[in-house]
């Protein structure tokens, strides 16, 4: 079994060792989590569930995380952290606007097809408490910020072809979170193939654009 | 209130005459359902929320649907009966695959910003049972064929750059689908201006190309 593989169906492994770090148990819970609230959703999975898999007691998981909605939250802040991570890198390169956006659609559609990403977007924000809603909100409301401004940037400087940068985002985003409902481990499709594609087909566009007297197709703007 | 408005928050009006024909009071359970399960998600609403909201009984609210997931499967149903009918019409035009596509994104985004669109996409797939499941992905992957056929398509009639198909389906879909986790009805975009803008983004993409010597601003492909 891949140990600390991010996909990795059991975590039950850091639990069995009395040496480990609590912030090895502590990812070990959230790896475990991620993957059952994927096989079972958010509401279905029990702390029990997540304790059994551990092969720990309910009272041990509290030692961790007073609640599942802490459970969730911990994920959230993981996948969010990764991706805001991602951003400041893109931010601090150097490049076009089109260029830190088809290199923001790369990273993104990496981290969703990784189970913290998958888990966290498939969530309905109807079953978070209030707190926990404006934490998530907050997060989401940062990503579609930095993406907007990379689209802002490459309108002004010639990248991009004038649009509304908002909506722009959203449908970026949009397409980018949604590989959550669909993206299978063992599918067809790998992920690096996934990503590629969604960062050429976003950035650049499905129409192939005429020119007087011969056809020309888009070329990919992500080199791979 | 606007009788018979898809987003009307209240269909009581429907159980308080006997006259009403029995379709009637159906949908009227499902556009309260929809809207419940908007505001609480699906699993915090219970069936006695939405007698509740009806102002009619359980045991009355079971003469039309036998559990929760069947309400919701109603919803889906309604939803994907919508889409379907509008891909029936794309398929009959005449056009390009480019056109098709086009008007498919349009026409979707308008249903993504009603209820039955919102909730259903909204919703975790681990919440349903297998039966319902396989119904709700018979669903998906018929609306996805079509839209990859109408891709395809545009490939060979040169509308469209060479690209995966079944990526490009993914994406566009996505980008659509995620609408419902952000529009809200009473917010500053129109369901007109995001599909609009969705159509022409997506279609279109982002990416300015530049004509030797000028600068040309992709024109839209969607007539407004």
């Amino acid at each position: 079994m891949p140990k600390g593989s991010l996909a990795s169906p059991s975590h039950w492994k850091a639990f069995a060792s009395r040496r480990r770090d609590p912030a090895t148990k502590r990812e070990a819970v959230l790896q475990t989590a991620a993957q059952l609230f994927l096989e079972k959703s958010f509401g279905r999975t029990s702390l029990k569930d997540v304790a059994d898999r551990l092969n720990i007691t309910k009272p041990a998981l509290y030692h961790y995380f007073r609640n599942k909605e802490q459970i969730l939250l911990g994920c959230y802040r993981l996948g969010a952290g990764m991706i805001e991570e991602i951003l400041n890198e893109i931010a601090a390169q150097c490049g076009t606007g089109l260029e830190k956006v088809d290199a923001f659609i790369y990273s993104y559609a990496n981290v969703m097809t990784i189970n913290f990403g998958r888990c966290v977007m498939r969530l309905d924000e109807g079953d978070l408490s209030s707190d926990a809603l404006a934490e998530v909100r907050t997060y989401k409301r940062k990503i579609d910020r930095r993406l907007r401004v990379f689209i802002q940037e490459g309108i002004a400087d010639g990248s991009i072809a004038p649009c509304d940068a908002k909506i722009a985002a959203f449908a970026i985003a949009g397409a980018v979170n949604w590989i959550c409902q669909w993206y299978e481990p063992e599918g067809s499709l790998s992920a690096e193939q996934i990503a590629s594609e969604f960062a050429r087909t976003l950035t650049r566009g499905l129409a192939r654009v005429r020119k007087p007297g011969r056809v020309t197709a888009a070329s990919p703007a992500h080199k791979e």
